[in-house]
């Protein structure tokens, strides 16, 4: 199952409607070797076998079918999140072959609650009064648009920008990767002294995730606009967050995911 | 700098055209604190101040410009790819409070080549004499649509698929995560016992990275094709590796990065 259901407002012409969104669903999975933790990665569940087998292979950890004896879901595990791969008892595992070593703190779960909850212990929701009207939310990428004229011309660039409370733009910064193009924003605004941004907007070119969000509260920012999609697991973390989330904004359009009282339609 | 040019072949309108086009830099940063190496991410040249700044706010580590004494590039390496971060001295830094650790394995270095060297010593270069004709490959997204009728109502996911050398479609998987729903497909093909995958095609429905052409290579593919851009290191690393790397596969055209020996223009 890689698809969920949520409530969403979608915003049309002019008009908020309640409406029932298809989301992609992300939730984390730790791969473990030989019962050793080797990674935690952020998912859509299915065919985490194949996931599991072909993470160690681009490791190069196992070679072929012959490597692996089993992989089963941990038992202690009831979301079916961690999975474990028995190799054949032959098999010499450098594990200093590893190019990535990805560890969960042990205070990261393996579902999406623990993992919320992880961050939480990092930094609270928020707890911000900002409101903001739709005609603002729409212009942000327009105004993205006007400040960087001369943005990607590889197609192969992400963006993100912030804004202040009235639409007015501030900064954006580029990267191949979405969450690094975030971190350019998020680490120039704290350079800056501009910590914290409740009064802000962040604007990521692309989907919201997890780690999105994350950096979004580290930063203390309470409304997160996307121009794509939204995982399931970045709604959930908003939701918990008292963020304000927004997805697919086009022109004339959005969706609203999440602490929509942020937002004024007149 | 964010974009570099390279030579490509633009194949359109049924004829291959020499042609230069623009490519998004990608290039491995070593995220220092207090001389520790906390992370190595593949990111766009630029701003990493900012991007080390905002990762370890991400994390936990600072809250504020005071935690900050500078930012400096570490001497030692020319290439401006490792960067230390100094905290103030009073600052008191849990190293367990990362949510996330990446840490690089010593024969993993801190440029393009260094990268690729590293990966080329668990996975050689292909040595494929595998061709395909440039018909076959711009069906490919076409035969992955009609494969999946229903995928992807989200928005928010990505596919990766493998075809046979006359251009058949075997399997595919999605994922929110790109890397994940290549794992997922070449995981899949080790279980089945189907590896080497010396005579097929890999199709990822987004950009090509660094770590997609490394998954391939484990998995021995010598065709990887994208809809979407190629950064410069899996351009870079195609070229070294003998993988043949097209992207913007749309109908009727595509880009050739590099081995265009693979692809019949008849």
């Amino acid at each position: 199952m890689s698809e969920t259901h949520r409530k969403i407002i979608r915003y049309e012409a002019g008009q908020p409607l309640a409406a029932d969104d298809h989301i992609a669903i992300e939730q984390p999975l730790e791969i473990r070797l030989r019962n050793r933790s080797l990674s935690v990665t952020m998912r859509t569940p299915g065919h985490d076998n194949g996931l599991a087998a072909g993470f160690l292979l681009g490791e190069g950890l196992v070679n072929s079918k012959d490597d692996i004896l089993s992989i089963d879901p941990c038992a202690f595990d009831r979301e079916g999140n961690v999975i474990n791969v028995k190799p054949s008892p032959s098999l010499k595992i450098d594990f200093e072959k590893l190019t990535r070593h990805v560890f969960a703190s042990s205070s990261c779960g393996v579902c999406g609650k623990a993992s919320i909850d992880a961050i939480h212990h990092l930094f609270p929701p928020i707890n911000s009064d900002l409101k903001i009207t739709a005609a603002a939310i729409l212009s942000l990428p327009e105004k993205l648009r006007a400040a960087q004229p001369t943005f990607d011309q590889t197609g192969g660039l992400h963006a993100a920008a912030l804004f202040d409370q009235s639409g007015n733009f501030l900064i954006s910064r580029e990267d191949i990767g979405r969450h690094n193009a975030v971190d350019k924003v998020l680490g120039w605004a704290l350079l800056q002294n501009h910590l914290p941004l409740s009064q802000h907007i962040l604007l990521v070119s692309g989907r919201a995730s997890f780690e999105i969000m994350q950096k979004a509260l580290a930063a203390r920012i309470a409304i997160v606009a996307a121009i794509s999609a939204p995982s399931s697991l970045a709604i959930d973390f908003a939701e918990e967050s008292d963020q304000t989330l927004v997805g697919f904004l086009r022109p004339g359009r959005m969706n609203i995911y999440s602490h929509g009282h942020r937002i004024r339609f007149d």
